[in-house]
């Protein structure tokens, strides 16, 4: 082992390639056999019902950023995993873990996002944990959130699940959650108007199942590592090659300009309110019709398709008219980001 | 608000006063008014099931303590709050925040342990996360696992369940998970052989289940706060009198000693492999009987019954023929124990 890998770095939270292998060198083995690692929530049997579950931690800073805070995004974020699966989010778990020193006035204000997050996403905490850590042992408050929901019969949606033929769609423009906490950051010296588009997502892709059923066959949302890292990680679990075109990805100037400034690629950049659908190729304006008609939804577009498998990897057509490979992020993107 | 009030303090994640407040002013009106806050875990209406939900964040410190460690506290504690619903446990969640810098070798180290465990309880993760914070922004390693598990049919064990005339009844011999974690803590400057008693106790609550269906009322694991929490949570929900008995409270010499040492209350030390059970008093011969043939319940005793309310009060006979009220612990008792 290389002394690179010796010790835990930022990267390895990045959700890229040092997510990757960390995941992969070290937790793999915990999980059963049959489970893909890499989808958002897993698939459990119990009897008479098939549910989502999952799990995320959030360390998001700053806390309170343009267009959301760490409680809307552990609620969203948790509700939005569970969609990936076809499940209807209904269940959430919260636990916090405080730091000594914390106003008070600021954990009833993330309480009371929470709250309204829930109430917009339909969602019910059902059960919760709150730790204390001292002073200088945690960086303000982390969040916890797992999720449940049951996956109506006849739904199966996972990352291995992506088919030669298959469009891909996105239901809006990228990147702005990613370029919103960042510019949130004072350090940067830079600022600008982006508000995070963390937003709950699984009425549209309850609309998008209801139209298409069987038509429909991942769903992810493009969080840590980006559209690059999920497309990414889908090609690698279907064994398929996806093929992007630069030209029709929907992202707005002032996310492109303000990555340009950054030196970032939009496409490492996380958003927190999208997802991508790979769907039959016959469904594919009917999907795209569905996406568009939801709230929010008027950017939504078809960016790729899937072809056969030359290895796993992720093409994009650029607007020059290039090709180019593109790869998982390697190292530290966009630390503390969700 | 008193200026005390105005931020966090450690005492606020003891499990005692301040955690109930805590909870009761900022963080109850997030739950559904049904749902009493003071179970450990969830229970849940699914088509054709009934299950059990619940989330732990732990923070124990050291990391590494006689006995156990923080993954496998993490396991056995998730493992543990289902079975006291009544659920039989069987999916975990992993969510992991890491410290930058933190040796990879130490995060293999509690992922065998974790593996251990889960092979030990027969529960299996299915869904994980990963998140990375600085240097400096976290103490090491910070881990929460959610637990689900099926209710059998026609278990409704509750925090609010217990009934005069009830018998109480313990697994084993209590505080030793509280005093082995202090004692680890070299700033003390004294030793012990202590363990932690750690352990998964879901096979045991299974058998008296089994053998005393409906006259089990009420299951609860006394970590955080102790057997004064746990036993004056029970009596506010249930608007019992709980009265227990020293002089049957199995508590070993070596715990008491440092107990005395430390100028500790055993009664406000944390297990994690114990649990209290209270049963009808017709079955509690059969109950005892049950818990001492488990594996490690030679000791299981009868230590106290439940009479009329008199305002949800718990009261100790003492050893020295005395009575008095046992309080929720009100401060910091003992921070980061898990």
């Amino acid at each position: 082992m290389s002394r690179d890998q010796d010790f835990v770095t930022l990267g390895h939270g990045g959700g890229g390639l040092l997510t990757q292998r960390l995941i992969r060198e070290h937790l793999v083995r915990l999980l059963p056999a049959g489970e893909a690692i890499l989808n958002d929530a897993a698939a459990l049997e119990v009897p008479g019902a098939r549910l989502a579950f999952t799990t995320d931690s959030f360390v998001v800073t700053p806390r309170f950023f343009p267009g959301g805070d760490i409680g809307k995004l552990a609620v969203f974020g948790t509700v939005n995993d569970v969609a990936m699966r076809g499940g209807v989010p209904q269940w959430l778990s919260l636990s916090l873990v405080l730091e000594e020193g914390l106003p008070v006035a600021e954990v009833e204000r993330i309480v009371a996002s929470i709250q309204a997050a829930c109430e917009q996403a339909q969602v019910q905490i059902v059960t919760g944990d709150t730790k204390v850590v001292e002073r200088g042992a945690a960086d303000g408050v982390y969040i916890n959130t797992c999720g449940l929901g049951v996956i109506p019969d006849g739904i199966n949606l996972a990352a291995d699940q992506a088919r030669p033929g298959d469009a891909v769609l996105v239901n809006g423009t990228i990147a702005e959650h990613g370029m919103a906490v960042l510019l949130a950051r004072e350090e940067l010296g830079i600022s600008g108007d982006l508000v995070s588009d963390s937003a709950p997502v699984h009425r549209a892709t309850r609309a998008l199942i209801e139209e298409l059923g069987p038509d429909v066959h991942v769903l992810r949302d493009p969080t840590r590592g980006g559209l690059a890292a999920v497309a990414n990680e889908i090609a690698q679990a279907s064994e398929v090659q996806i093929e992007l075109d630069e030209r029709s990805l929907p992202c707005r100037e002032v996310v492109q300009g303000a990555c340009e400034l950054l030196g970032l690629d939009p496409l490492l950049v996380p958003s927190e309110g999208r997802f991508v659908a790979f769907v039959a190729d016959q469904a594919k304006q009917r999907g795209l019709e569905v996406l568009q008609s939801q709230p929010g939804g008027a950017e939504a577009a078809i960016i790729g398709r899937v072809t056969e498998d030359t290895g796993g990897r992720v093409v994009l057509g650029t607007s020059a008219g290039t090709r180019r490979l593109v790869d998982l992020p390697s190292g530290e993107v966009l630390p503390r980001i969700c």
